[in-house]
């Protein structure tokens, strides 16, 4: 790869809080050659996230934020061009912490995992066979347990792991309400990911929608957004509900600290839990996951929507896209 | 019976947020005759407690609220002078819902147990031998889930329930850290209550003293308080934190409900969970704790401290004494 030429999307400014497209700049540069141990990834697909945001603040988070000037930090999907590694061989698909770049040079550690299910799409390994199904997944499963007849109420239910919470908790055999912003994303809800209601929170009453989608109140609340939507959901929770924190995409900033209805009345007189997790932690089970989704996708089950831009120009403006609620399905940025 | 008075105290007005003196009446009555099934006990010792303020309110509670006119609920403990039930003897212990008054005509459907702890105080069973050590038992150790080494951090660490939860914590080979209202209160959490650090949330800067006490952070947070103290708390959680809210004693209203600042991010970052319990929930599994909490004050192990008013007509104002710090230990109202 000598002669390869590599463009880089790297931090430029630490954003005060939503990532905009001016906080990063597109540098070119020689790819560098392979270390004992390392191999070459072409990337085909970067993905872009909510969590970006967090990886690049200041603020305390679960991870070190991304350096000023370091390529930014992201899950990408290509094939190893060459390898100095002994697991790994040219041509293998492979998943992982790549970043935002045409070419990556990484250790065995940056590789999520190879993709072995050559039937699907690699993108998926990015979305809803990858990161955000296991995310709802585990979320859902684990954090919510839902049990058969349990209503589960969804935000950003079209979203890339709300679109999969929602399939996951219809084949756990529970009733799914999703919320989502616009007609678009509630008819999607409705057609395409099998939802029993959907709810457009920008228009009319969510309180009244509520209240009249789930009757019995709500058993499971998957929350990818927090705020006025959560303080309204909290109302209509159904005693010993359970409160899945996946999120917090509708709050733009935590300095300072927003404020809110407190939630202790609600956690005390429904008996009810409120529990945040981080996907990182169940890296070990990310297998036992993997091949369930893929599974309930090859069966047609589990269905999924993506919304790909064309090139990496398109990364630095893609997080605030994003958080604009502009794209339909996973946000992808395929590498030419 | 006949010709017996019976003092009793009614709720005569439905108080804004916390019960006051002049919401209740003391009237006097004839004790009924007892229908079958029906025992008649005399009162030695009623029961003053936080969650009062939530069966007097209108606003939605877990229990139907106490009536205007109605006898104040209550839990008591007296003795049965006579029965026509065929499980009760005159000259039983026992405690139960019986009202805030001398004498009490019930079915058995009132009576929470027979008092066989015949070497334990009588007063006991409204305390840290009853209601409330059984809610510092379900409480922490089903919900806060302490591992030994964890550091417990308890609110109202002197009241009749946190006090009970800090012993038994240290009993599960946690350290304990209270936080308190005062000299006095601290003082007792330290010398009386073994905790390894006491609080004077009144004093001071009780985020610096957190930090100070908690260096690795807060595994399990007992909530008995809410508000701005456990606002300060959250901030100090570990990785994987359980937080208990089992009371919401510093929020004197909820009509307009309280705002503060939102725990989601707490939640997530620390992939923390924060949970609810109503005590009754666990009716079926009390006798297993009061069987351990009775050895446990026999040993040593499990100390207590009451603080008695002589008089019924004391009843009527102790809520509000109980909500302004004024006691000293649980607060009872013995019945001469």
């Amino acid at each position: 790869m000598k002669n390869n030429r590599n463009r880089q999307v790297i931090l430029k400014s630490r954003p005060a809080n939503i990532p905009q497209a001016d906080n990063f700049d597109i540098i070119e540069s020689d790819v560098s050659d392979l270390r004992d141990g390392q191999i070459l990834v072409h990337n085909r697909y970067l993905s872009v996230e909510p969590a970006m945001r967090g990886w690049v603040s200041s603020v305390a988070n679960y991870s070190e934020p991304v350096r000023i000037g370091e390529v930014m930090r992201s899950f990408a999907a290509g094939e190893v061009l060459q390898s100095a590694h002994p697991d790994f061989n040219p041509g293998d698909k492979v998943m992982g912490m790549f970043g935002w770049q045409e070419f990556a040079v990484v250790g065995p550690a940056a590789v999520s995992r190879k993709i072995r299910e050559d039937d699907l799409p690699l993108s998926l390994s990015l979305g809803v066979a990858g990161i955000n199904g296991v995310t709802a997944y585990f979320g859902l499963l684990d954090i919510g347990q839902p049990r058969p007849g349990d209503t589960v109420v969804v935000s950003t239910a079209a979203g890339a792991v709300g679109s999969a919470v929602g399939q996951i908790a219809k084949i756990a055999g529970c009733r799914t309400v999703g919320i989502a912003g616009g007609p678009a994303k509630v008819a999607q809800c409705r057609e395409l990911f099998g939802y029993d209601a959907a709810i457009d929170y920008k228009s009319g009453d969510l309180a009244s929608a509520l209240a009249a989608s789930c009757p019995n109140g709500i058993d499971v609340y998957f929350d990818n957004t927090g705020g006025t939507i959560s303080d309204i959901v909290l109302r209509h929770l159904a005693v010993g509900a359970r409160v899945v924190i996946c999120g917090t995409a509708s709050l733009s900033s935590w300095d300072p600290w927003p404020h809110g209805p407190r939630a202790e009345r609600h956690l005390l007189v429904k008996r009810a839990r409120m529990q945040g997790f981080v996907i990182f932690d169940y890296a070990p089970r990310f297998e036992e996951a993997l091949a369930r989704l893929a599974q309930w996708i090859r069966d047609g089950r589990l269905r999924y929507s993506e919304d790909i831009l064309e090139g990496i120009e398109h990364a630095p403006g893609a997080i605030a896209g994003l958080y604009r609620g502009e794209n339909t399905g996973k946000q992808l940025i395929r590498i030419r």
